[in-house]
């Protein structure tokens, strides 16, 4: 960083908090399990992708040396075709489900197709889908395939994501709605549904309701199972450090798998696989979810990250995210907010995921100006939005305030100014 | 190997004549392009899991540490994002497609059932999708669902595999066929269509065709373009040596990406997916067909597969396979027909892919004593089938040369007896 101080910033208000908050972090331990080969760099987007964990890379050339290089075929038998439902059952309690009813599965997007498919196949006349403007946009657009499929509509509730939209969704729900599908937690605002609520709100005319978990799994307990939830999906490479791309997961509540049919049957779903039968019977519980082989590589490479949550414990993990990001709103306030940026994630840490997010006229030079002369890398969401994730396994208030403070010499010295022509890419 | 000799076999026929075809073979040098621990050990199972490329390792560790651990979400913009596309480019010259037709995608399944139903999207009220049984059951379940989902029928024609698979298909195309889906290659018996004929075929009836080339790709010339081809699914961990469950690759021709609708429309195959728009604009070209995030270890770890099977040159390894198979047939007729074994596959090598089946009443258990104690990896295709993959970078005529006599020490010594009891299992 060269037009900014590169910090701690031990004179700006908020450093003794910082220090003293990450003394008494019990989780302190857990950051070194990850590659953090640059500490000055401060890494808030782990809300997009997680970083790696350290284990990672040694269970990898195992894999690849003696699993695939020496046991070939055999692998197959001996360590992979159970992975599936095993990663599954290991995921299942973080996010309150029972063994059996995790599957990791394809993406998420195609998870959700295909469970809003095998939804719509048991509400009979119904073919109204319901969910609203704050969802993830490739949630949308499946949703309005599958309803486009079944001769259907896709009902967008406009609930300005950080409202109420528990009213919101009251008013459009009713008994021709077929499906409700959110994000259990909205990828722009951080707003986080009260599920139990939610789930007995579309329950009372009758509507199963499809979660997509990603940006909540593995930074907050989720309780399917308790709060009655029907369906569920959601991605492994964020707060689970699942790696690039990491394949998805799916959940369906064990007493509605039977009545429930994939719309993408494939051998791995069938209840004798080997017999290579010309006609499909589904297999018992959740592996009739299953569809064509999954990327082994990509599969292993996330068990790490879910030994660590489990290991650290989801409770202990939403503790300390709710105080880093009720840290980093009053750093906001103190510093930021005086410049221009507006809080744009709920006040409330009953309804706030992990990332915070804020907005400003400025936000896409400033992230870009971030990522290149501050060490800084939230990421930005169109039009105004700069996101903050923080995840706590890794991160600490200390890397809150010298983020904050970096923003600040960002936008005071204008050093943002020359990244304003920039065009948009991903991150 | 305990109870029979491990070879070679130098005074058994054949010897002679497979030491000096390999002298010959103007590919020998790939093989140690690739992880053979053990050389004494077979391995004919190449058409079900490729063997590991050595610089998959090291490509996999830099990615790791560099991409992922030290590049974190930066990387996406750097090096993953175009990675689908990039890949799809490069595999494009190998199945006769031109660059922006071939995309790497999910499974085989879901790329199958994408296809399917953005097909079925077009033929208006055509609903009756044609196949044949020896397609891939995957292929007939999915093909099914989709059938259903489109309020349509599946007709399974018998072809018996091996037989004139023209002629029967022929006698049940018409103008009522939405769509016919085969496998280019058979994974039973290998038979090999003539993809240009059959597509000729069912073009006469306003038929659009969608190949599975599975056992086709990185072994075969295939001639999309040229045939006039439609669509087309494969999966890369066979022949491409992709690696353990490596994603899958879809292919459309130019000319019919317009017209037709991915069913499961995503972020990634949105003409601008860093705007987030509420609504889904397709991209152009083949981009569109994109669903949700790839899981970017296994995308990465294939790409070593597909510069091989580039440098070695398609011709010279159907030349080689072709080589191959040959020589099994004739080792079988001499040594193996005697004891029971029956030829599964098509004499014609231009009917032929690069496996070659054998049929025996007491295949199982052979196929267990083989791999336990001969030393040579097949696999089994229920009810009676063996499978012997010849996979032309790794597979030498020595190698079948002695596997044909490890097999005849085993059924002339009984040594395959004891494995007669054991459940069927993967491989």
């Amino acid at each position: 960083m060269t037009e900014c101080d590169v910090g701690p910033f031990p004179d700006a208000n908020g450093f003794s908090e910082a220090v003293t908050l990450d003394e008494a972090d019990p989780l302190s331990g857990f950051r070194e399990r990850y590659h953090v080969a640059d500490p000055d760099l401060i890494y808030l987007d782990g809300n997009s992708l997680g970083r790696l964990p350290r284990a990672v890379l040694p269970r990898l050339q195992a894999l690849v040396v003696d699993e695939w290089g020496n046991g070939l075929i055999r692998s197959w038998n001996e360590r992979w075709w159970n992975l599936q439902v095993a990663i599954g059952d290991r995921l299942a309690p973080l996010i309150g489900a029972s063994p059996g009813e995790v599957l990791i599965s394809d993406s998420t997007s195609v998870n959700l197709y295909k469970l809003a498919m095998a939804a719509l196949g048991i509400t009979e006349s119904r073919r109204r889908i319901v969910t609203d403007d704050a969802n993830f946009p490739t949630d949308l657009y499946v949703l309005r395939g599958v309803a486009e499929a079944m001769g259907g509509s896709l009902d967008v509730v406009a609930t300005k994501g950080s409202g109420s939209p528990m009213a919101d969704l009251e008013a459009v729900l009713d008994e021709s709605s077929a499906l409700l599908s959110l994000s259990s937690t909205e990828f722009k605002s951080g707003y986080t549904h009260d599920i139990g609520e939610m789930t007995a709100l579309a329950h009372r005319v009758g509507t199963p309701v499809l979660w997509d978990l990603s940006h909540s799994a593995g930074v907050m307990p989720v309780e399917l199972d308790a709060s009655g939830a029907d369906m569920a999906v959601g991605c492994t490479y964020k707060y689970l450090n699942g790696g690039p791309g990491a394949p998805a997961f799916l959940y369906v509540r064990q007493d509605l798998q039977e009545s429930l049919a994939s719309p993408i049957p494939g051998w791995w779903g069938h209840a004798e696989p080997f017999a290579f039968d010309l006609d499909y019977r589904p297999a018992d519980g959740i592996r009739k979810f299953h569809t064509g082989t999954m990327p082994i590589l990509s599969l292993v490479a996330m068990e790490a990250g879910i030994s660590d949550v489990t290991e650290a414990g989801i409770d202990r993990i939403r503790a300390k995210s709710v105080s880093l990001t009720k840290f980093f709103i009053r750093q906001w306030e103190e510093h930021l907010a005086p410049l221009g940026f507006s809080l744009a994630s709920p006040l409330d840490p009953e309804r706030r995921g992990s990332h915070v997010s804020l907005s400003h006229s400025e936000a896409w030079p400033i992230d870009r100006a971030l990522i290149e002369i501050g060490m800084v890398i939230p990421d930005f969401r169109a039009p105004d939005n700069l996101r903050f994730g923080l995840a706590p396994l890794y991160n600490t208030h200390l890397e809150v305030h010298t983020a904050v403070q970096r923003i600040r010499s960002i936008v005071t010295t204008g050093a943002h100014a020359r990244f304003a022509g920039e065009k948009l890419t991903v991150t």
